[in-house]
């Protein structure tokens, strides 16, 4: 495997540096695979001084990134330098995050990175500088457009060695949440997920399990009526179209290792419903994976954290589990 | 303490009698303090020899429970003989399954049981027969009205070693929730939780905690409305009147271990959201135990589960449970 995981620094305020140093570090203990951030080699050798950290920086490019690793932390230096204090986050900074992204994809997409690994950035920090996305995953998507300018459909995927979930509706208010779970959603999510666990995770046989939206699974539609109505109809089309897919099923009782064992991934309708189970059990590992577009994309499950940064007390875990992921499901993949 | 628990004998058709005789069988490995069961003797000597089950049993009064207890399983006869077939749910035994819980609540108002242990009944067997309560529960609160009538009211509190929750709504349609999370609904839960805290489980300072209804309890309003203008006044409320309550908290972040280092119960807007961490961490050891009541009552959180009644098959740790903690909280009152 001559193809490193680009990663990308994320908001320069945040902790996504001092936990990329701190994961580059752990490599040989977490088993992790070369990996390069794409950013400012001064900025980091900055930030690992004042964190005192002990940690030699290469500049390489995508190619020179394996050889360099096992030495240094590899950077493919961006092309201006960045400045920036931990906790104090800063407009300014909006290029510099969003060219580490958008060289990132540009890798990953020539065929110079295996996969794309990002840190956290913070919306408002991009949105005051004139950033008009959604959201960092929305971002990705855009960048993802095919030559005919279609914009690929992300899912989002957590992922742990323990449980992977899919919530249906994300960041809408629970009043909504009936509204918006239509049987196309259904579907069109449960698609995606079992193409990508076959094309990226190496699943033969993907299992789907679909969570119901009402207590019991609305227990026949005596306790509401979408999961009779919508949710059932929707797993028996794609049942019909070959996709292992069970439900919907009661969420209370879906989580617990004897249900965890039938299933690859659960779907659930909630946010909650979704997330309250993968950090009740893996809550420092948990892994964000964007499924849907032409590459694979993992993410620690957590935000920029300026309120912590700069202290030395980030924890890398949930960084570490995504650059191991990722370089799991890379060499996992046919060259 | 002189005193026993009263166990009810639940729904004949259903695992009670069998996860009950397992129960007693286990009592020395599991610490059990002495109970009897409310049923017929025969039936329950039968039941024992059919699933091969030695297990001898004495015919007892509630004051001569204590004394049987080590060599047999005491049984407080009902009037009648019960005829029942596991997994042959039959309204002909809805009159003892209704004359078991009358018995022991009168037991328990009387001073002659401990407090209150349950087996599962199935509402619809009782139905036609005639009963008219919602639920086991509304039941036992109608039988736990005052001289003047007035029928206190029930919460439902779910119990592990792990983790403790409250359920601010049960069975009803998500669709519906948003709107009976009144201010009133979570200040009454509230109060019944931390008196039932002080009174029952000896907290001197109970510590609850309010999960969020949207996703990150509504990000300031930004996803919903509903944390910030009704849950949030409701915890200042609250907190004004010396309670010790934190919220709305996001509710995914809320069931970790360090988190749940933080308080003693969560009360939570859905159902899932209660039920799901619970039901993750401890699938086979949770306990359904009714708080409001002038009486402890503690029972297993399963059904009749009249599919695998009668083979032998069926699991009494959570009946163990809701017997060892109705032990552990009765003597540590004062008598």
């Amino acid at each position: 495997m001559s193809h490193s995981l680009a990663l990308t620094q994320g908001d320069p305020a945040g902790i996504g540096l001092e936990i990329t140093l701190k994961a580059w570090a752990a490599r040989e203990a977490a088993g992790l695979a070369p990996f390069f951030l794409i950013g400012d080699p001064d900025l980091v050798a900055e930030r690992a001084a004042r964190l005192g950290l002990a940690v030699r920086i290469a500049r390489v490019d995508p190619e020179g990134a394996a050889a360099a690793f096992p030495g240094a932390l590899p950077v493919v230096p961006l092309p201006d330098r960045v400045r920036a204090e931990p906790g104090r986050p800063d407009p300014g900074t909006a290029a510099a995050t969003l060219a580490s992204i958008e060289t990132a994809v540009r890798f990953v997409r020539e065929g110079r990175a295996a996969s794309l690994v990002t840190n956290p950035i913070a919306k408002h920090v991009l949105y005051a500088a004139g950033f008009r996305h959604p959201g960092h995953t929305e971002y990705l998507a855009a960048l993802a457009a095919g030559p005919d300018g279609a914009v690929p459909r992300p899912v989002m995927l957590l992922w742990s060695e323990l449980l992977a979930v899919v919530p249906l509706t994300i960041h809408v208010p629970l009043r909504r949440v009936p509204d918006l779970l239509t049987p196309d959603l259904v579907i069109e999510t449960a698609r995606i997920v079992d193409r990508d666990l076959r094309a990226r995770f190496g699943r033969l046989s993907p299992r789907l399990v679909l969570a119901g939206l009402n207590p019991h699974a609305g227990e026949e539609g005596s306790i509401g009526t979408e999961d009779r109505d919508v949710l059932a109809p929707a797993v028996a089309r794609l049942r019909d179209e070959g996709i292992d897919i069970r439900g919907p099923l009661p969420a209370d009782t879906l989580f617990h290792a004897r249900a965890r064992a039938a299933y690859d991934v659960a779907l659930a309708p909630t946010h909650d419903q979704a997330l309250i189970p993968i950090k009740t059990l893996a809550f420092d590992e948990g892994v964000n994976v964007t499924l849907g577009l032409p590459f694979l994309r993992t993410s620690p499950d957590h935000g920029t954290a300026f309120d912590i940064a700069g202290q030395g007390i980030a924890k890398p875990d949930s960084l570490i589990a995504a650059l191991r992921l990722a370089g799991r499901l890379t060499a996992a993949r046919p060259a």
